[in-house]
């Protein structure tokens, strides 16, 4: 069992009507807060003009970065760098989902950088100071809220690299559920495969380890599987939208982690998806984790993939393991595109083989080596071959 | 569902050999520490030679308070607040269980208070500053390593009365899991029904609340249960300890709290028979906690114990929800009495019904009425009397 920090300093306020401590929170930062935000949905919602008024309310100059993308771009990183330097900024505040949140941590970074953000995903200078950030979440899904990581996509050189530095680790987070019942049925699906997809990669693991922290995760996962299909079917339902919105943020804020050794297989072939066809994170997830825990089966790892059968889906545990393994994936499959309803296959989503080799080139590169099962080129190959 | 504010900043060094990152977080606080102590088992242990070489090597001038009682008294957190005045500590260094981080936060808070220590216990002042703390924990029980409370107790008028303020909330904790290897069969099962009704305080709630977090603390409950008798059986075994260990910080951080109505029915009662009669709080809890459960059981509640008995004890969902719910509850006094071995009525620990009224006066000050099944000074009688 390894050692492990657990250092996890964000405060959350949780629930309706919780905006109203914003002002609060912000006055504690300095007098300029830079609103980040992608597109208009928070003007159309009214969440904008609460904003403007808790930002009134503060005493605090207000200036905005809006646009960010999903899979937020690094010229919007060096948009947002730019406003603070020029305007003395002392905080930021991100509204939105994961790519807003993930692109205002790098913006707070690269506040205190002379020179183009990509340095800092490229490694060629490193990451000691970072603005304050505070954040409202309106999609439950990267929990980018609660961590001190985000990804950023640079469309010239193809690239999406993801990098953590604790102090990018947001001060405060505001999660309102409501914030979430306009989140589309799409957007609904891929955040409940983006969330059950980061407890999966910790999860599977030959490590010893906590066993507090499978039952955890076992939980969190029974929790996602339970209430993603009551938010699609009533967006407005508050139970389902908090417990997905509290979950998303504990599956990947560290806490499970725990003394696990850490190298995630699913993420880093989905960011070489992404990079280059700008798909939707959770639905690249969602088509590879079922072929990658088929691909990762065997007599070495099929105890873990039992233990997942057993506690997270109910299979009866009197059967045989391998066989209650392969229900394990069967239902996850299941869950993903029958229940979520996501598409299934990346040729149904217009993506073909010709830049497989190239993407698993790059997937290794993010230590796969080390992974649940170890995969070289030819394996990632093989598990986008079988996503077709 | 109630809203909530999540804030748990506490940094945890967790595992074997992590205390030689101790100098580095104590210099952060300043030049002079107080080192607060229970007997004289840290120096047969030789972890007290450990920690002055940290304090040597931060470079720190360092100041002792030994002797801090089980069940601290309010006469240690007024020594300790001298010496912090006198000396002008900036720092306190907690080296032991729940009774000396709990004596350490109001010697923190008194430091600040020109008077008895006390007038904090009984409100007649708040906290709103204390010295920062940092805590090597020894016993896995009482969860005082990542929450912001403790509980102090005062010979002379027989009171014992537990407070929280966040101010006093520990910057870092140190938990090794070795470091527990020598404590005590009996302590030990003290600290596995300590930890075990921390949970089960809030669990036992028929408030509507986030599923997930129900799924959690049924998750730590299953821990202990699978993992206290190893640790009695094999003392030494890390994955016991260290599991029992992360278990006792969560059962009552605050995370499972999460929009909760909070209102604590067997510790207050606890706290009563403590108070007057210096016994150990997990051993007070392990005799109050089955006639607890017992005497709340109706119709109104049942759902609950069918709930705690399905998904933590394993029993036949398909029997009749009364049956789960008397069966959880065997299972759980078997647990507590023949796994643990512990005394199971007060009458075997030498406490008669003579101060069964007083105590339950007192008891019911601390918010029985709003508790899970609301409970009178009758209630707290008849619960007491089922405890001969």
């Amino acid at each position: 069992m390894n050692n492990f920090v657990y250092d996890i300093p964000t405060k959350v306020y949780f629930g309706e009507n919780q905006l109203g401590h914003l002002h609060e929170e912000l006055r504690k930062y300095g007098k300029k807060v830079l609103l980040t935000y992608g597109g208009g949905s928070i003007k159309k919602s009214g969440l904008y003009e609460l904003v403007v008024d808790e930002v009134k309310k503060a005493g605090m100059e207000l200036f905005e970065l809006a646009g960010i993308e999903p899979n937020p771009r690094v010229y919007s990183v060096n948009a947002g760098a730019d406003i603070c330097k020029k305007e003395n900024i002392d905080v930021l505040l991100a509204v939105g989902g994961g790519s807003v949140i993930d692109c205002t941590k790098f913006i707070g970074a690269a506040a205190f950088y002379d020179g183009n953000a990509w340095d800092i995903l490229t490694e060629k200078t490193t990451v000691e100071k970072c603005l304050p950030i505070i954040d409202i979440l309106t999609l439950a899904a990267t929990g980018s809220e609660m961590d001190s990581g985000g990804v950023i996509s640079n469309p010239e050189t193809k690239d999406k690299i993801g990098m953590m530095y604790p102090v990018m680790q947001p001060k405060v987070s505001f999660l309102d559920p409501t914030l979430t019942y306009s989140v589309s049925r799409y957007q609904t699906a891929c955040g409940a495969a983006d969330m059950l997809n980061h407890i999966l990669e910790v999860y599977f693991n030959m490590n010893q380890d906590l066993f507090m922290l499978d039952t955890v995760m076992e939980g969190l996962m029974r929790t996602i599987i339970k209430f993603a299909p009551v938010a699609l079917d009533k967006p407005h339902d508050y139970e389902a939208r908090a417990n997905l919105m509290w979950t998303s943020s504990w599956a990947i804020n560290g806490f499970v982690n725990g003394g696990k050794r850490q190298a995630w297989s699913c993420h880093p072939m989905e960011h070489e998806l992404s990079a280059l066809y700008d798909i939707t994170h959770g639905l690249g997830l969602a088509i590879l984790t079922p072929r990658w825990l088929t691909y990762c089966l065997d007599e070495t790892t099929v105890s873990k993939y039992y233990q997942y059968g057993v506690n997270v889906f109910g299979i009866d545990p009197t059967l045989l393991p391998m066989e209650v393994a392969k229900m394990s994936i069967d239902m996850t499959a299941e869950f993903l595109f029958k229940t979520l309803g996501l598409q299934s296959t990346l040729t149904e989503i217009g993506i073909d083989s010709s830049n497989f080799e190239l993407m698993a080139k790059k997937s290794v590169q993010g230590g796969l080596a080390y992974a649940f099962k170890p995969l070289n080129e030819a394996d990632v190959t093989a598990i986008f071959t079988a996503c077709l």
